[in-house]
């Protein structure tokens, strides 16, 4: 029988209503609750985005002192979470150990009633840098690192835990831009596993849990890794475009490049690329940064392929030293406020979600004898 | 603005393909590749089901003998998921804790390619009960159990590291029937989270976890713990009677009876009843039985409404003096089966599920200065 890929994946078909974003919407590629994202990259905080995702407005400057105040009081985490997560190997996968650290949260600090849904996401927010820089710490360097810091931002907190120093400006800002980038994006794979579970009225830990496995997978998340991995090879611009060429050539798959919804461009990729541009020089960089405005050249020339908001996040990750295998654990630290903002709209008007399938299995048979089968 | 709910929830939006199992198809209620539920339930063990859903054929008494002791030989943990469970405090969701503990286990046995997939299913098919009790009997108890025995199905192992003693033949009779009856049922909500993460190829201890999430809403499992709450609170089959009344009356929410998806009775019914029926003889009970054969009567003759599987299988689990808070996990050690079977199925066709979404949300608008917002 023919494979019908013809609506397969949904593609296409409307799954639910969302206020939150629009993707892809001629005029204005991306918007969250209605602001532009560059906009928004380049004039907010990303608490501030976080609290426009969350609460449905941007906040006035008290309620962001007020806002940034309480994540920062809940950076801790229980003993009971560390002594799990000091039982997690170096080498599992650091989306892995975010996840079971998630669930294990849901244990420990239950989301009793929905009306705790806007306080459990705010401690997820304010710990997940917690969670990660724990492990990554303690299983790569045997320390136990104290995992409150006062540091202004979840960005900078971020950087603070997993290089044992306050981070530059430079570095918190491009922090905020990285993570208002990922925030929200519609329904998304990981972020429609968070409303199917939402939609059976689970509670949070159990969505956040489910999306953060969703993303993990290696067509969601992790194209920035990968996109690094590839970088990374290439000595020169001229080495990446001989080697990239030869890549095509040989139809292997290349990462951070085109969009399932985006058709011409990902609106994100002028902004991360300009910071990245920005630390290149800072850093005195003189191969990544030219040898990724070659990707992107060679991409646009050879397939009419648009590098995605992945593709300049990895140098600029990478010019900050952030290892490669917590990109995409980052992606879940920004990507936590989209998710639990659809739950929240999902539960605001929920009805199951449950699909039905087409059968392509065996007609009705008898169960023959176990003596008998072969 | 009306809330519109056509369409919602994907009821009746074929959602991808499947050959496992048929779901109200009329003629045949419940099939799981090709064989009515009933005929499985009535002349197989659940390790057959298993097997059948998991390898599509079932097995010969070679194939059987052979599968039953890998299974046998995969019960113990891990120690680093022991001490983990350890830190899992007495009231925390059951349900939270099975999802931790297969979580866990991702990041101590990864699925390294999807050439493992049966194996770590298997895996998880052998340990789940041990997890589950491992937590339980050491949270409430303070005693940390051995988790391999020798009994010879899941189910009896489940019971036996439960209550400490090897089971009698007809408990471990019924945890093979409760078992197949709860094995798969096509696109259901947790199942269905289940593709969509394995749609972005991630990894099946993601997908188990998300599932398991997906499970806990009250929508979806626990709705034999909501109907062992209600039929435990009366006292006779007239005290039963009276007091149904009065919740139909006050429109209270009644659980366990009606269902999404069959119209006018659920094959898994009849079966779990009769074994339910069984067992209160076995015990001698002159209640519970009673009581829920009045139940059903009454939500028959007042509101048309059936009861579904979950409603005796109450009773059941209960003779078989099984804590009703584990009733749900019960259920993950099945649908274990269905929800791996559909990972793998999806994994052999796929296509990332990125449906899309109706905005509702605000028209495009600017970002306006922080010191100047209300």
């Amino acid at each position: 029988m023919a494979k019908s890929l013809s609506g397969a994946g949904l593609r296409g078909q409307v799954a639910g209503k969302t206020a939150l974003s629009t993707v892809g919407k001629s005029g204005s590629g991306l918007t969250y609750r209605g602001y532009d994202v560059k906009d928004l990259a380049n004039h907010c905080e990303f608490e501030e985005v976080a609290y426009l995702i969350l609460k449905g407005k941007l906040p006035n400057k008290g309620e962001l002192a007020e806002y940034k105040a309480k994540l920062k009081s809940m950076r801790d985490l229980p003993a009971a979470l560390k002594e799990v997560l000091e039982r997690i190997p170096k080498d599992a996968h650091p989306m892995d150990v975010i996840r079971t650290g998630c669930s294990m949260l849901g244990n420990l600090e239950m989301e009793n009633d929905f009306s705790e849904q806007e306080a459990v996401t705010d401690r997820m927010l304010a710990c997940f840098p917690s969670i990660i820089c724990y492990w990554y710490r303690f299983s790569h360097d045997g320390v136990r690192i104290d995992t409150t810091t006062d540091d202004d931002s979840i960005g900078a907190h971020f950087l603070h835990m997993l290089h044992g120093e306050k981070p530059r400006e430079l570095h918190e800002q491009v922090m905020h831009v990285s993570l208002i980038l990922y925030a929200e994006h519609e329904f998304n794979a990981s972020t429609f596993t968070a409303r199917v579970c939402a939609s059976t009225l689970s509670d949070m830990h159990s969505c956040i849990t489910g999306a953060i496995g969703t993303l993990r997978g290696p067509l969601h998340g992790g194209a920035n890794e990968a996109a690094m991995e590839m970088i990374e090879g290439f000595t020169s611009a001229d080495d990446a475009e001989e080697k990239m060429m030869g890549m095509l050539e040989r139809k292997e798959k290349i990462m951070g490049f085109g969009h399932a919804i985006y058709r011409e461009s990902d609106p994100r990729n002028e902004i991360i690329k300009g910071w990245s541009e920005k630390l290149s020089k800072d850093v005195g960089d003189e191969v990544l940064y030219p040898v990724s405005v070659r990707c992107e050249a060679v991409m646009w020339r050879e397939k009419k392929l648009f590098c995605n908001a992945d593709f300049f996040h990895a140098s600029a990750y990478n010019f900050m030293g952030i290892p490669t295998k917590l990109f995409t654990p980052i992606f879940v630290m920004s990507r936590l406020t989209g998710w639990a903002a659809h739950v929240m709209e999902q539960r605001a008007d929920n009805r199951i979600i449950r699909p039905s399938a087409e059968y392509t299995g065996e007609e009705l048979r008898s169960v023959t004898p176990i003596d008998q089968r072969d």
